[in-house]
């Protein structure tokens, strides 16, 4: 099955000189969805992983039904005011701006070996954030799983310069 | 095993007075998430489900499990300006102002029998809201499930009313 015909490309979305992908398409279909996810837990399933860290909000469709799959749990990374623990923050550069994203403190160890999820990786602001929050709970980052991958944008570089291993099912 | 014991309280949160009930603690914990998810799955692998609807953003933490165990399709109803495609939309009231969903047009067709699925139900206007989207679109609505049920909240009578079936694995 080839995963990238799951994903339709929207030419000027968000906004123009952008290509949008899709992937509520692969979501909507039972089969295509069930072999990505199969996909993830032949690759994981030796790895000793604990703990499932999805990224608020499309990341904790795939990171959900892995954690589901491997029988270990899962935690949502997300944005501020959404936690009602204690949380650690870690704010990060949008394009314009910036954006944080908060983990709950107690939610990771130490002693727990976390793979990272999340849907697209484009200029890795956003995954960056996500290992550093993991890092200052003292946890071993094992991966971080990609969908997709922008490879004209800097995230996967930006992976292999902070010595964080990465994967992606496909790449645009 | 007692789901309830893994879901914390967190007295006056998000403001004085309320009690905000925190499933992260279930989600931590992988055979306590397994556990919940298992439990769906035993009540809707029988009843010929296409697509398992998941309201943004912790509605997607149970939709997306559920949906890659029975091996259906998930369909995200997101917020405005999510989906890049052609939405149907629905607006619906909150306690102050209004919200709206949406849902991609043709992510359900009017064969689809649809499970609806959220973390909590409250007042119901969110969950009535997904409702009126997938009818819409002429689909079926086999249930609507909650991981959580607030009962001195009108949502299960709302649904009552409307006579939608729900399901919810517990109760405060």
């Amino acid at each position: 099955m080839q995963l990238t015909d799951h994903i339709r490309a929207i030419p000027d979305y968000p906004k123009p000189g952008i290509v949008f992908r899709d992937i509520t398409p692969l979501l909507a279909d039972g089969a295509a969805f069930k072999h990505t996810v199969d996909t993830l837990v032949a690759r994981y399933r030796d790895q000793g992983i604990t703990k499932i860290v999805g990224i608020e909000a499309r990341g904790f469709i795939f990171a959900t039904a892995l954690a589901y799959a491997l029988g270990v749990g899962f935690v949502p990374l997300r944005k501020p005011g959404k936690l009602p623990r204690q949380v650690v923050s870690q704010r990060y550069a949008l394009e314009y701006g910036e954006d944080e994203l908060q983990l709950h403190a107690d939610d990771i160890t130490a002693t727990d070996k976390v793979l990272i999820i999340d849907d697209l990786l484009a200029t890795g602001g956003t995954v960056l954030a996500a290992v550093a929050l993991v890092q200052a709970l003292g946890a071993e980052i094992v991966e971080c799983s990609f969908v997709i991958t922008l490879h004209d944008l800097p995230g996967a570089e930006r992976l292999n310069q902070a010595q964080i291993p990465y994967y992606t099912l496909c790449e645009f």
